[in-house]
């Protein structure tokens, strides 16, 4: 079945407002069983009827969001009735829910919300209980120029979202016929770049009958997604995972740090944060876990020697034999972490974010990691991340969790 | 000029990605006087070659996102051959950027990169600095079926960001013959809302001849974009002065973290932060700008009562009486980090982000900053942001980052 969006509205190309709507109905459909073919965004006014045309020549089901308002851009409803043929008429079922709706808020209908209540020959009306605007469907044996089932939906999230669950969804499930045996298989892995998961397992995984497989590349982050039926996606996570436990996040579509924070939380640990070139990035990724503050003890920001020395209790010989950015510089802030917060787990980062400070025998994008835990040896690592600032500190925030990460076991 | 933007990708279909490209261009486009026509996003693969055909007869321009990889299902530069009847070849300059992007990382090229140097004839190559895709623009002359410009842009943020400022904006400066008389000014206000100005200031902006206004309306923030000649740019923003002063952040597009650090620096002040409620933001702020190692001294993230005490010395009568939210352990925390940390300025935030941890006294949102300074009364405002708890984290260390603006002067 080819299914195709169309968001109406201005701010959404202006980028004032972010469009939503799109990456919200893909999870839907694809919980159907269903795939969005193509995703269009028009302003709002006559670019919808053209985009609207396009897309029933080449769709089964066509999706419109917004554009059903009572105001002079409002024209999606002239659009559908352009695009196909059929004639807008006022429907009195629709008006009744419109003047109820102002009528339970104790308030008079304006004139131009009865435009509203129009409707093309022989569509449903989909009872809009959030908004005057009701939903509205047309089958496709409506159409008279192209056979494609139409949906116009309102744009308000809070209307839209239940008119969907309500209306739509169910006019889906009996359109697209028995329900689809495809699952979706997340797996996210740090560490290990797109290339090699190309190079070890991509022939392997090519050989699995009906598996669609899909990378997603982010900062420091691989996310393998795999698609088909239980049997394949097994099979393609067996293969992955075989290749790749080591770097493996998650399979559940969690961040990194919400992973980190569930771990030690079901380890019953606590953790403190020693940061220099990350700046309080991580102590931040880590705080945006609701509920965090179960396990997050403390961080320390020590950008500057002193504050090394002051809170950490990091030897001055240290900082000027081996330099601020140095295995052991790093080793003595986590262990100086773990003391001072009297945390379980403490890790620390040291290193050069740019664009100034680096040298030859340490150039910019160089960083040392050190988890310190009770009674544990201390475990110093030194990545290598030469980007622009905020990259830098982003991939050098991710190593250090995936430290951590490591670290719980 | 019509634009077009195509954003390629299925995880963007499938909901399992946010498509934040076409807002950010949405933005920026606007910024140099332009407007996006249509956005169309399609799934990795062939989907592709037809949806940039279409793009094509009806635009200028149009620019591509993503699908530039060394992948099988990266088939953005074929696709662009195919619509435009442009051969590809191997370009010679694009493949030694690729090998140096990973010879400075100490990495081999995998032979499947090759292909990514692969550039149709007469095409512009638009060197990434931050990946191994370069850009790639096809001026509309060399387009042999429709004239019209096409630019092929590397997907991850990172990458787009810079190369379309860096190589992009000017092309379309010079494509657009931006009229010179024009000019753009730009002022960031906080704490204040888009409602204030269209309220206090519209109807006199709407009186000068041939002004140009635009709002963008952010967390915590409100950019101001004046779009004329000079003097109408000068009176618009004379009004705008005038009304909302206070609130002005800055008039040269920095970030308020930027214009802090900038602020410290030409004072010759060093700062402190301790954050409670936003965990590491603030400070994560502030280091994101270069350079602010010359005034960020240290920071404290004291997530739990204890640390609260025993890093910044804050009573536990204090916390007992008051509560760890309020206007008394605010002013404890940061005058702590004044007095340890030995800077010139300490700020520090003690709030409720939720999901939980709200009362009918003190509910989510609810937060309290103290500004110290060496020899001067605590400032110690209260904010009061429900959002969820990410827009809470960016309003908080919004509102503390302007009252550090504030008690710098």
């Amino acid at each position: 079945m080819h299914i195709e969006v169309i968001n109406t509205g201005s701010e959404l190309l202006l980028g004032t407002t972010q469009n939503t709507h799109g990456g919200w109905l893909g999870r839907e459909l694809f919980r159907l069983g269903l795939r969005i073919a193509r995703q269009v965004t028009v302003p709002d006014g006559e670019a919808i009827e053209s985009a609207l045309a396009e897309s029933v020549k080449r769709s089964d089901i066509v999706i419109v969001t917004g554009g059903l308002g009572p105001t002079s851009d409002d024209v999606t409803r002239e659009a559908c009735a352009k695009v196909t043929g059929a004639e807008l008429i006022e429907d009195e079922a629709a008006l009744r829910c419109i003047e109820q709706f102002f009528a339970i808020r104790n308030k008079i209908m304006a004139p131009d919300n009865r435009k509203q209540a129009e409707v093309p020959v022989g569509a449903d009306v989909l009872t809009n209980k959030n908004g005057t605007a009701p939903g509205i469907y047309l089958p496709a044996r409506i159409n008279q120029l192209h056979p494609c089932g139409i949906f116009l939906l309102p744009g308000p999230p809070r209307e839209l979202y239940p008119l969907f669950f309500d209306e739509v969804e169910p006019r889906l499930r009996a359109l697209a016929g028995v329900q689809s045996n495809q699952i979706m298989h997340e797996m996210k892995f740090t560490g290990v770049g797109e290339s090699d998961f190309h190079q070890a397992i991509d022939a392997q995984l090519a050989t699995i009958p009906g598996l669609e497989v899909g990378y997603c590349a982010r900062i420091a982050e691989v996310d393998l997604r795999l698609i088909g039926d239980e049997e394949a996606c097994m099979k393609g996570r067996a293969i992955a995972f075989e290749a790749f436990a080591e770097y493996l996040i998650n399979e559940n579509g969690a961040s990194l740090e919400a992973t980190v924070v569930d771990k030690l939380r079901s380890s019953n640990l606590t953790l403190a944060l020693a940061e220099s070139c990350t700046g309080g990035l991580i102590s931040s990724r880590i705080t945006d876990v609701p509920g965090s503050s179960d396990v997050f003890m403390e961080g320390y920001i020590t950008y500057a020697n002193e504050a090394k020395i002051r809170t950490l209790g990091v030897n001055p010989e240290s900082l000027e034999k081996f330099g601020a950015v140095s295995a052991e510089v790093a080793r003595e802030m986590a262990v100086g972490a773990l003391q001072r917060s009297g945390a379980d787990l403490a890790a620390s980062i040291t290193g050069i974010a740019g664009p100034g400070g680096g040298s030859p025998e340490k150039p910019v994008g160089t960083a040392w990691i050190a988890v310190a835990c009770k009674n544990q040896p201390t475990i110093v690592t030194c990545i290598f991340q030469p980007r622009d600032r905020n990259g830098f500190k982003k991939a050098a925030s991710q190593a250090a969790l995936d430290q951590i990460r490591r670290a719980i076991g």
